[in-house]
């Protein structure tokens, strides 16, 4: 049985009433509070304001009549130790200093005020930062980002950058990321990573928790967090700073000890936490987690238009650990009755283009390939390439509507009747961020929302859809080894 | 002397005119070629039709009365052999095939009839595929794609797959690639990768080749060709089918011997070809090289608004083989002039978000960033990451146009300086394909463009752009070597 060791820290995460102490339209905390359900609860205080977004603004927190839970930090560095006492005076539980200029800069002065800091509050509130982006709850309704959804979900993301916090936000809108809890956590001159990971363990409302970590000054104390984490729900982590030089810059960035990449690796691979490398799999790789089913093994199905990524895209398969099985031989002769012979390859991938601009046909459509791929055993996982709208626009015409309507629901339906076979279904759909085709964009974004609305991931190029597969596949690896040592 | 054994295809890439066998509204190629140079040269033959796009059909090309130089053939298999006998008798030079259906089938007919293509047309014409793309060629005309720019330039494309032809054709309008050649050239049963290859190395409009192969039927003569490319100029190649499943799926797909990876790579490195692993990285790497200065070393200095990406691109860059070295103590002396203390990072990467908010300022800009990293002798290629537009809309509102165009042209004057100097200059500039903000899109797009008229290559992501470097540095590195051993 793992144990945990932190406090619970629903003062923090769930406060009654915010005080944004250094509130201007020019920070963004007011306005990202004002989206959400803090918004009757929430205190503006600048003593060089009398008003800031309409709301009363306050000289000091001492001037406010109500108590106050939680407070956000955005004034001059200088003046944060003052604020701090005020708060701990107020009676204030948990402070967020998203305020920089503290231990990150090397400095000494920026140290010892970060240590007063840490004193100040000790045993009397907690202190998350200083110098981070702070908390994003859309339950309770914290936010850092005025682009906050506020939609209610189950990833739950520790990040010690600011950036990668923002950027979870940001995908809320494009990429379907529905949040639980975010954390950006800075330099952890009190709460640290493994405070936030046992948290959200133990988070009924987090199915998934994505880290972004550089570095920790209690490895013992991560160790044991990873592993109760690891043990309670998947944890996808990307360490910053794996190799020596990477290692310097993280240490600048954030203060901490990077260590030794293998170390880590390790540390990982013992709490089955899978490692990426970047960024964008981290994302990805948290989507997929939360409401796709794991597959059972490495074989993948690729189905696509094009000869050439079927090629290259078998190889980035093999080279990320997963495996592309030759169709059976009854598939194979089930395929052979609809899909022509030319220009096309009837096995895996599956490289058959005129399917994807089938609408009239009862049978022979891209469902039926579903269909039959799905019952392959060796299959566990399906990427699908629809990459063709802007084809069928050129192609159709005036019918493209109408067709493609048919079209998506055939897709659809071969994708539920997979998923419900047990296998992972991921769509790619390329769009280049770069052209300039309003109409294919507004085709492909209402597709994509169609495909996660109903429960599937959907990628904007066929290197994301293999490398998640990838990341989710060893997480399955890794439970599976471990079962089979506890078993 | 490297040496080359092919004949001038000029014939083949310059006909005086085209004909289309099978032309119809329903193929790519009347569109393709009335946009360009061959528009009013331009025959179109169907027997079932009276008239394509308002030119008239001929119901055999033995029925026009001038002479043809160039024939499409979009018509169905069984029909190839016919109309390939009738291009011969007709004097036309070069036969390319759409039509598929012949040896990639895996099938005795297809296989039987690609011979037969070959006997009528040996000695008389010259044949490209069949079931390939063909030729795109601003400067002649021929193309196979309606999105095509037609506008001439520098890369040479060699595919043994459509659909990456395709997406350089597509290329062309978001992401500067201006292309001399394109070859798609599919089963090869006549003219073959080699005979491409030492064209393109002699064609003075191509001062760089991008190759996609899966295989070739003969070894020696590919490696004697990409050894005389190499000694001509840059030549970038993705080998499709790498592993042992990837080889399977390329056997399928172009009837082509994949062959061991391994004994690629080596060939690749003896002939001082660059080899990548993605159609991504085969795309960005030929902008880069079409007309950036070559970097003089693995030195990589990143300029970003993120902490978070300065940690995990120094990773990223460590293991492409790059290196990020720190700045010489008068460099930091310099920055710290005007960097604010907190929140950034004076180093390398340099992380300052604030400076890309100055738009005011004589000093202490962008501009001066660029040129104190440009001094530093041990960078040989600067990274900057703008993608803060985004963030300036919110900022600055309706003076948003103003400050930027101030910010714009700090930038600029900052990359030419660096440039001048002799770096290689990349911008990385992140859209997120799924997200739905079209005034972010608007202005990313307009600087993008004034960044690629001013020769600076523009990539979507951070990634991409390391990636690139690596690439590039990889060649020079290359080159370097062998003039070490030639002396």
């Amino acid at each position: 049985m793992k144990t945990k060791t932190s406090a619970n820290l629903d003062d923090v995460f769930f406060p009654r009433n915010v005080a944004i102490i250094g509130a201007s339209p020019g920070v963004a905390y007011p306005l990202a509070l004002l989206g959400g359900k803090l918004r009757d609860r929430l205190f503006m205080v600048n003593p060089n304001s009398t008003e800031v977004f309409g709301r009363k603004s306050y000289a000091s927190i001492l001037d406010i009549a109500e108590p106050v839970d939680y407070v956000i930090l955005t004034l001059p560095a200088k003046y944060a130790v003052q604020a701090v006492r005020e708060c701990v005076q107020k009676g204030v539980k948990a402070i967020h200093s998203f305020t920089s200029g503290f231990s990150e800069t090397g400095l000494k002065e920026g140290i010892e005020m970060e240590k007063e800091l840490v004193s100040i509050v000790k045993g009397k509130a907690r202190l998350i930062g200083p110098n981070c982006m702070g908390i994003y709850c859309p339950k309770s309704g914290l936010s850092f980002n005025p682009a906050s959804t506020h939609e209610e979900g189950h990833i739950g993301v520790i990040s010690q950058s600011g950036t990668f916090a923002q950027f979870f936000i940001h995908a809320g809108r494009s990429r379907n990321v529905k949040i639980s809890k975010i954390v950006s956590y800075g330099n952890a001159a009190d709460l640290d990573c493994p405070d936030f990971l046992e948290y959200l363990a133990d988070d009924s409302d987090t199915r998934v928790i994505a880290l972004y970590i550089e570095g920790i000054k209690d490895g013992r104390r991560l160790k044991s967090a990873l592993e109760y984490a690891g043990s309670k729900k998947p944890v996808i982590a990307l360490k910053g700073g794996v190799t020596g030089q990477g290692g310097r810059v993280a240490s600048s960035h954030t203060g901490a000890l990077a260590g030794a990449g293998e170390t880590w690796a390790t540390m990982f691979r013992q709490a089955e936490v899978v490692q990426v490398d970047d960024f964008d799999d981290l994302l990805n790789a948290a989507v997929a987690l939360n409401d796709s089913p794991l597959p059972a093994g490495k074989g993948v199905s690729i189905i696509t238009y094009s000869g050439g990524f079927s090629v290259v895209q078998t190889d980035m398969c093999v080279k990320a650990g997963l495996d592309i099985p030759q169709f059976s031989a009854k598939a194979v002769e089930e395929l052979r009755k609809f899909v022509p012979v030319s220009g096309t390859m009837v096995g895996n991938p599956l490289d058959a283009w005129q399917l994807f601009y089938k609408y009239e046909e009862k049978d022979g459509t891209l469902k039926d390939v579903l269909r039959i791929i799905a019952g392959e055993k060796d299959v566990h996982s399906i990427i699908l390439q629809f990459d063709v709208i802007r084809f069928m626009l050129n192609m159709w015409g005036d019918k493209f509507e109408e067709y493609f309507a048919a079209v998506a629901e055939k897709v659809l339906q071969g994708c539920h009747y997979a998923r419900e076979s047990g296998k992972l279904v991921i769509v790619s759909m390329f769009l280049d961020p770069f052209a300039e085709n309003e109409i294919e964009r507004k085709y492909n974004l209402l597709f994509k929302k169609r495909l996660e609305s109903e429960g599937f991931p959907v990628y904007p190029t066929l290197n994301d859809a293999v490398r998640t597969v990838a990341s989710i596949y060893k997480y399955t690896e890794m439970r599976r080894k471990k079962l089979l040592q506890t078993g």
